[in-house]
């Protein structure tokens, strides 16, 4: 591959929309960040993306046009085709075949990939899980993406929307999901849950922890490091259903490595045991000897560098 | 392929040892069947084998010997050393490098799999999930092994283990499960569960049907085509609980196929609406709408030819 060759990547999100030109080696030659523009029109947001993208072209010192441009999204899609099934920040996107959309205004071709799936590729590429080749990885954040890369690839499923690990059911008659089930991971591991469990807590028991009205999963962060019981048993349940949905994982997918990434990953210290201790007393014990859970190594960048990831792999299946 | 050459295929289980010589297209050319010595030494377990496949081959009209042999087992295995990791129906196995030691006693190389692995790949091969890329297979008997066909290719992960759907966890603090973890599918969804559950709705309500000490699920099953109120609200929990795990596998793994086989899925009729409705309750739309959930094809036959076809694989490798 020609090494002066570089892509365009993107990571939308519901807040902040963020473009880079990438090279070949993943070293970010110029990025941009932007918000999204999370009220406005679909056009209003294929505008901001395609603005962005030249604005980001235009200061990078680069030569040519980009290889190819991959868009990480927050939303089921259809690596495929390019189209948006289902997007819980951006509805407005839903149906919409926004790859042909911005392949057509920026005259290059783009391809769409989920946001955790990215991050997957991303950490598997450059980051925690790089040569390893069944890894299984899950970004914690406001709620829980996944991505899985089996036998080496990325495993996509047949419409392309496989890894949605955050839904996984870890309490059958649970707590109410988004996504329309109940009793998902994403309710029970997620930052969203730390807050919830929480404030549960703190209802039911003395804390030393002076409970604010509004607070977030920071707050319960810090608290615990404070040293506050309610804080710490927050972590201890959350780590304790993360700890079942991975046993799951465990014994189905039979990974070496478990990624955990995202702001939730954060509170490592304070989860991680009762997620082992769940994952020793549930799964089988050969596949939990064999499996390592490590943290993510890129940070906010692991998806941005799995959609140059992607966007290289099509640059070179041309 | 030489169209004569053929591979011996076995399928050991607690209770049956059936071994057959298969031609290349899936043709069963002989077959022998008799008792798994299951109170015997590791020993006798193997001679019991040796000694079947040796009056199979003499039996089965075939010249030379056969290309390979494969020997499905319903037990934790590594298929790349041979070894079993732990066998619950036949533990005097556990940790044993059995395909080492019959293909030293028969002179022939040995591939063991899991009996369910096995019947994914039979299924896969000649059955109801021929040609589809993505499939997944449980078979649903007195308790419930799985098997991963993924992009085309069977799906083992790192240590060989991967498939073990009937340990997803449906219940978190369910009842106890054999492997050691519980609310496992298999205490919900088996025949082992049909039984358990049937007593237990037997013992809170009025039944029609006269509930012996000692039933089986067929009895049940019987019951509920009699009309039994007790035996079709227990395969409607049943499926219910099967709902819950494949609506994680659809989440996960986005399959084009959920191929159900085994005797448990002989009660098709009075679970599958159930396990729809959950399903449709639980799991995204889209992959929920990909999916296609069948009955298991080969009957019986799925975990010898799927032994077959590993044993085949293994002979072209060389």
């Amino acid at each position: 591959m020609n090494e002066k060759r570089y892509v365009l990547a993107a990571d939308v999100g519901g807040t902040n929309l963020r473009i880079a030109a990438v090279g070949s080696d993943g070293k970010l030659l110029h990025q941009t960040s932007t918000s999204t523009p999370r009220d406005g029109t679909a056009d209003e947001i294929v505008e901001a993306i395609v603005g962005a993208a030249s604005s980001c072209l235009s200061r990078a010192l680069v030569s040519g046009k980009p290889s190819s441009f991959g868009l990480a999204l927050a939303a089921l899609v259809d690596p495929r085709t390019g189209s948006v099934y289902s997007s819980p920040n951006l509805p407005q996107l839903d149906g919409l075949p926004l790859a042909n959309l911005i392949s057509t205004l920026l005259d290059t071709e783009v391809v769409l990939e989920n946001d955790a799936t990215a991050a997957a590729i991303g950490e598997s590429w450059l980051g925690a899980s790089a040569g390893i080749e069944n890894s299984i990885c899950l970004t914690i954040g406001t709620g829980i993406g996944g991505g899985l890369i089996l036998n080496g690839r990325t495993y996509r499923g047949v419409g392309g929307t496989a890894g949605e690990l955050g839904h996984i059911c870890v309490e059958a008659d649970g707590v109410p999901c988004g996504c329309g089930s109940r009793g998902c991971l994403e309710q029970y591991s997620s930052a969203t849950a730390v807050v919830r469990i929480a404030r549960e807590l703190a209802g039911k028991k003395t804390s030393q922890w002076n409970l604010a009205d509004r607070f977030t999963a920071k707050d319960v962060y810090h608290a615990a490091v404070a040293g506050d019981p309610v804080a710490i048993e927050t972590f201890q349940i959350v780590g304790r259903y993360l700890g079942i949905a991975l046993a799951d994982i465990v014994n189905v997918l039979n990974p070496e490595m478990i990624v955990l990434g995202g702001g939730g990953a954060g509170s490592w210290d304070f989860f991680i045991e009762a997620t082992w201790s769940e994952i020793r007393e549930r799964a089988f014990s050969h596949p939990a000897e064999a499996v390592e859970i490590v943290r993510a190594s890129l940070g906010g960048n692991a998806g941005i560098l799995g959609a140059a990831s992607v966007a290289f792999d099509r640059a070179r299946a041309r």
